[in-house]
């Protein structure tokens, strides 16, 4: 259950600000899908715009990491800091844009492995070795 | 400071089990240093040895992932939990494994984003689509 | 689920020490109503008395900081922490302790924009700024 | 250390793109002070833009809370991330804007209270009550 | 719902990679039940191999920690990472190994004590007495 | 470095409040030594009070837990929650209840086993067995 009410497309439709981020959300997309994450920040339509706008900068945008890449990597931080929506959708995410049954039992396991070695140096308070400082 | 005294190459060469990883480090990275993790966990010669081949059979062995995306994972895992040695451990691997100035921003940036929507979807609890779920 | 069964309130009537607890919780929010957190902790009596007591001096106690303020720092602090319960019921707090939906849109912008500069830090190992040492 | 070098006056004159930044932050807080965090940032200077405006149109801007509340919420994310850096400086921040010792003291406290509880209900895997829910 | 679909009994008799592991997961624990984490994992029968060694080498042979000391500790950082999963199945095997109501009862409530000063040591950057460290 | 002053022994026999908690510190623990929490903590003299009251009726009073698998159970959930100032504090503490070399090196172990199986079942979304529920 969610904290907030989730907009319905008919609310969406009589509010100009959430319509308009749906949307560009459909268009950029090239799907007719909006997932429920945007519904329920669209309780703070200015919330909303501004997520939307992030996200779309970052994840929409060719730059120097392919899209695969990109939803790897948001998979491996939701996992650290426990999402389960956001595991949810963008391993949806890695899978349409190509991450193999492979890579993916690959992912884990290394996500798997960086937090037992985490867990490790922290718990040693290993000291950085000068040789991995910035000169 | 770390929590064990780190174990020094001549301790290693007195105790065979811990000589045996250090050798094999070095071997497998074709480099003669060996980083204070490994010294740290040589207080638990058994730790030390079941750490490393993990380690070594997830990231120095061919497989699905290429060496460069695998450590901006663990760059991801270790930014989210918090571990101060293993980012810059793990920021140093990746440059030596060709990861960009274009890259690393980028993959900062990626780090953030998820992070911030990570928060907004457990602050609002958005239900999971059906439309992720396995089939 | 829970790990522990619920106690309702024909058990609590029979077990004096949970009872206390309950009767006070009752008093003290002029309310009938005993969320589940408490009816779990009632598996044991005496963590049920230590967390609502701690609970019920620093929530329920005039202080510095008002009792809106006070609850949108404890949904701060459970996004952060992903409780999921916790976001519920301190949202449902905060929210009949005055927050309105702007206030609870701009709170959940801030929560994630600290998420987002707290993982940016840490990517960077920021070292801190002199001028923010106490003198 | 940090795992960038950190961007001087002197680099950020040479870079228009960073100092259009580093002018902003002058301007917009009144001080010539820059802190490291953006210093570090500067070494992607798209990321540095992207963060500060963030940070600007939720900080910097009027809205729902007050200046102060707004720091209080961040300390108390940063604290639960377990961010050093942003801990001491928004620390400083909500100093500066009003924060007194009884404030700081009671929001530790209310923290700390909020991380056991948050403990908690994850240790017993409390459902949430349906009064919660949004209806 | 899990991310990827669970691998039956019937599925595990048609893989041998799998087969092996659910084999050696029966006979190790002397029962017929496999748990769902393990037909999660078989997605990817490598990680299946490889985190099932890991378990069984800590979990299931004799050390320097009892069994139920162990599942306790589990216990203590899996509610800390917060996997429901993990909390759910480690009580469960804790109870399996003797832990009595009170030993759980008080488990919990230094979980979050612990929770409650870890939060309080960062929120005040308390530094490390000179003490406690490795000579 | 702190985020407050930390009190000194002269500052602390000025105000009755903080003497009266490094008092009881001191006579509980049969020493001398109080270390920085405390001194930090004692920047809020109720906060002090109250942290140092749990602390002692949790850690310094018999319960069904034996003092070093307190302890124990303390650093798992430090590591976890990534407090430097408690991972160093409370393995010392443990040390000085008795916990072995090999217990200390198998305890890394089994928090390092954690996290990457906690990761794991976050990273699958693993639905609880039916099996683990509370009857």
């Amino acid at each position: 259950m969610s904290v907030v009410p989730l907009v319905t497309d008919a609310e969406a439709e009589a509010n100009p600000a959430i319509k308009a981020v749906f949307d560009d959300i459909r268009e950029t997309r090239g799907s007719d899908f909006v997932n429920n994450i945007w519904r329920a920040l669209a309780a703070d339509p200015a919330g909303l715009k501004r997520t939307w706008e992030s996200v779309k900068s970052l994840m929409a945008t060719p730059g120097a990491l392919d899209p695969k890449t990109r939803e790897m990597i948001y998979i491996a931080v939701s996992v650290a800091n426990n999402c389960e929506y956001c595991v949810h959708s963008h391993t949806a995410a890695a899978q349409a844009k190509g991450m193999t049954p492979e890579e993916h039992g690959e992912l884990l396991q290394i996500i798997a492995l960086a937090a037992s070695t985490n867990h490790l140096a922290t718990a040693l308070q290993v000291p950085t070795d000068p040789e991995f400082q910035a000169e």
